[in-house]
């Protein structure tokens, strides 16, 4: 497009590639950017800028953060006994914002799956067996999602965690809080029914 | 939320204000930006910082380029005798992408709106008169939305070029190409009928 500078053409071009944002939908974003120049196109320059230099993919669990080891392994006050198994940061996000437990996390960074040709070798599981023979530690959640992929990639990690000492556990499937049993699978509901608890 | 330190919340705070993404969606836009360091992170960084320092609102018509006057105010090729006035670069970019006319523009960077507050003084209205004073203009064309707020813009425009000896046009209304009448709306229907030309 002659109207824009090459500038501003590779500034959309690069914004169209986060999730959620098309070719127009970058356009519009940029053109956001460039007529609010001092109230957010220098602040997220600026944060961007600092992110650079300052993030770090921890060593320990491979959670992004500002220090490495991250605040999450750093942080004395969690329960030292479990470790959870994620497939994504963004779950690792989402299981803190829950704020449901305090413990330390293990970042995958993926899924086994056979269609996609992510094998092993393409996960974050080379420290996980020797993290969970620490002494320390008692049990292994596999908070992975409800997929096909996430149960296959599920028995994988138990598998490698055989000879450990730790115990497996897996999040309990059932009817989500707010859920209307109308609305949900047979799969879920059959769960649901197969795990109940005396109320 | 304590997993990701407070530059990367400021990162996702400052993504969420981009039209388009709401929190939900800055989180992720923010992860995939932070596991894509090389590939996204850093370019999209440096391709702000560009857009920081060198894109300029032109002086004449509005534009936002990185050059001032702008590349099309610059442009000898194009057509001096023609303004297009419209409402922001948006509409301008839409109308280049179009390629329909090679003329210069003049960006208004906004409506006329009793309901939302803005007056002409909010417009960028100070310099359309004297353009269209210049001998060598013999055209303004109000390429605005076919809007309430567009159309008394346009009114308000028409009457500010009155001394001014251009002949003053606008956009045609009609049946979008690629439409259905089935799907038009009245107004539109009934203006394809009044304007209705030569088979």
């Amino acid at each position: 497009m002659a109207a824009a500078g090459p500038e501003i053409e590779r500034l959309i071009q690069l914004l169209a590639k986060l999730p959620g944002l098309g070719p127009r939908s970058a356009r519009r974003a940029a053109l956001h950017l460039l007529t609010r120049r001092g109230q957010l196109l220098e602040p997220l320059s600026e944060a961007m800028r600092i992110a650079c230099e300052r993030v770090e993919v921890c060593s320990t669990c491979a959670n992004v953060d500002t220090q490495n080891p991250c605040s999450i392994c750093r942080d004395g006050r969690r329960d030292p006994s479990t470790i959870v198994v994620v497939e994504d940061v963004s779950d690792l996000w989402a299981l803190e914002r829950s704020a449901a437990i305090s413990a330390r996390y293990h970042v995958l960074g993926g899924t086994l799956s056979a269609l996609d040709g992510r094998g092993p070798e393409d996960l974050n599981l080379g420290t996980l067996a020797e993290r969970a023979r620490a002494p320390e530690v008692k049990e292994v959640i596999l908070a992975v999602n409800a997929t096909v992929e996430g149960q296959t990639t599920a028995h994988y990690v138990t598998d490698l965690l055989t000879d450990a000492e730790v115990k497996v556990t897996r999040l309990a499937h059932g009817v989500p809080v707010g859920g209307e049993l109308d609305y949900l699978d047979d799969g879920t509901l059959a769960a649901a029914i197969r795990s109940r608890t005396t109320f």
